[in-house]
């Protein structure tokens, strides 16, 4: 009963062919109407057991304005534009994934994607720039950041929300006589990511310098999903066993016990590189899987042992890593879930002092998508 | 050269064969030492990467105090105890999963599992209790919660803390004139977890009730994994295809744009379930995945929404959901990961005001062994 191809079918940009490759079920749940759609929210009214369990489309007429569907058995009727069509036909790429990013090696970033908090602050490209960066690359860095206390909450508002946890909504990151963790000494502290003890990880880490008199204390920040894809072209057996084999991180000490349980590498849906949880410090001994019979057990142990190795043998790569000395107002944020940190030793008597703050990437992302509307609109109109 | 079978090992509770059961590498780096963890915070100090490739074990000995090795090619000495050892044989359990946790039905909930708020703030054990029951079967029911605004930041912090979000630190759920969230009118609201378009999720969510004069808004519970399991038993394909088909879900308005995309059943690297994202208003377009010719784009959005009607229709049983009516004072924490909730509508001219905020569940795993510890020292130690 269709009349597609009786109307407009020629010489359309798209071909009436998009219709036989839609699913009159997805259609119907996807009807953008104002019955189906709450037209100020845009959040969905109807729900999947609302509809029937064969959803068929008993007419279907391609108009200049779009697809004109008249659904079955409920008569139901919507338009569908072009374009919105055409939007629909490709994958979704997940933003979080080693698929949307721009993967780093030390030699790509001669010049140092630094913005200076003047211009982040009132210039709305410098910002938008900025924050893409730390999207695109994992980290970004502002230099000028008043280096006082408190100062690392105002660059955190700037882009989402703190993740307060056990630590405070700030942290002090500094020698200390009896720490309860590493990184408050002046021992160095080699590739890690923060936290994989929690669960969910913060996304985003925040450090900013207030005073850094000491010798040694360079920092380092090296691409994860580079290294990871470095494992699996490399060495597929390893990589496979890392992102399988669950680790347990733990963190305890006089008020908190936080536990938490994955893979070294995260994989979504797709396989796709999606995190990294990587930290020598906090990682408990591995066991073995459900039902492994003892003396599998040392087996399994081994091939872990052996691919845990070729991983950090990876991290340690020279050319990976970019380091640089982290000045008094030198603002880092970086992607939690995949940019590995790391710093050299330095002397316990020097003067070194950084706040750090957790927050949330999906913040920072949402800073971004809002920025770039103001930017569609144009100038005058943000 | 093993000294095993020369000393205690006749007659010992733990026979020798466990040591062929353990890989020298995993033994090395899991030396408990204090040149290999430092004794106050428990860390690893020594890092995979400064050990030889091939460890070996060059003496073990078994003695009274545990298994004393002696590691080639460094020539380290540890000693393991058997107690240690034992712990480690083991598969872990990853807490989060529908493994750790007490899967339910409306009908094991009779008497219903509620603490009185001023009990919970001064008993221990009545704490504790209320908490376990919270990780057991993913909620918890307080009464008393002062209803004043604000109270429920009060219950947030004896567990854990505040996931500040674009809604604020905490949230009004009342009738609003122009609702950019259909959560602010009278309409009913089926099943779901909140801000799947979020990523990190928040794990927790806590409703707090303030006055609820309305007709209706009858609150529902249900425990998401034991649905996903309910799937999985009677439909495996439609299980499978909801594990691994990305979705993305969306909320947008003038100041916030947020958008994930993860599949509507998140197993662990085991293949447990351990997440469930489940909400029609903000769920998006499926789109194919990635490479799919358009002709079979169709045929897998079928079988898509084949699966997601088998899984909604689940979730419709009422067998399933838990429900109750709140009253001023009552506050209902949950986990945000696996329990849906959902409310019948009720006439928006009545007076009905809840208090939300976002936390997460770590936290409240912490706290539960933190109170865990001070009950296995005894009372009067806490």
């Amino acid at each position: 009963m269709s009349k597609l191809d009786t109307e407009h079918a020629t010489g359309s940009a798209r071909p009436s062919a998009v219709v036989p490759g839609l699913d009159p079920a997805w259609l119907r749940d996807n009807c953008q109407c104002a019955d189906c759609r709450d037209p100020v929210s845009g959040q969905r009214l109807i729900s999947i057991t609302n509809q029937a369990r064969e959803v068929t489309l008993t007419d279907v007429l391609e108009a200049s304005d779009g697809l004109h569907v008249t659904f079955g058995p409920d008569g139901h009727r919507a338009v569908f534009t072009r374009s919105w069509l055409a939007g629909q036909q490709t994958a979704v790429v997940d933003e979080r994934s080693e698929d949307a990013k721009r993967l780093w090696s030390a030699a790509d970033f001669r010049a140092g994607p630094v913005t200076a908090w003047q211009a982040y602050q009132s210039d709305h490209e410098a910002r938008l720039g900025c924050l893409r960066e730390l999207l695109s690359s994992g980290f970004m860095l502002l230099r000028g950041v008043p280096p006082q206390p408190g100062a690392v909450l105002d660059v955190v508002s700037s882009l989402g929300y703190v993740r307060e946890t056990n630590y405070g909504r700030l942290f002090d990151v500094r020698v200390e006589a009896t720490p309860a963790n590493l990184a408050f000494t002046g021992l160095p502290i080699g590739p890690h990511t923060d936290n994989p003890y929690r669960d969910p990880v913060p996304t985003l880490q925040l450090l900013h310098c207030l005073a850094n008199a000491a010798d040694g204390g360079e920092s380092g920040l090296l691409d994860g999903f580079r290294a990871a894809g470095l494992l699996r072209a490399e060495d597929p057996a390893a990589f496979s066993c890392l992102t399988h084999t669950p680790v347990t991180f733990c963190y305890a000490d006089a008020t908190t016990e936080l536990r938490a349980t994955w893979p070294m590498i995260g994989l979504n849906s797709r396989g796709r590189i999606r995190e990294i949880r990587y930290n020598s410090r906090s990682m408990q001994p591995v066991r073995p899987s459900y039902g492994t019979p003892a003396e599998q057990a040392a087996a399994e142990m081994h091939e872990f042992y052996r691919a845990y190795r070729a991983f950090a043998a990876i991290l340690l790569r020279p050319e990976l890593t970019l380091r640089f000395n982290l000045a008094p107002g030198d603002c880092v944020v970086f992607d939690n879930t995949r940019i590995l940190h790391s710093r050299t030793g330095f002397a316990a008597t020097g003067h070194r002092r950084l706040q750090g703050c957790y927050a949330d990437i999906d913040g920072a992302e949402s800073t971004v998508a809002v920025l770039s509307r103001a930017r569609q609109r144009g100038p005058g109109q943000g």
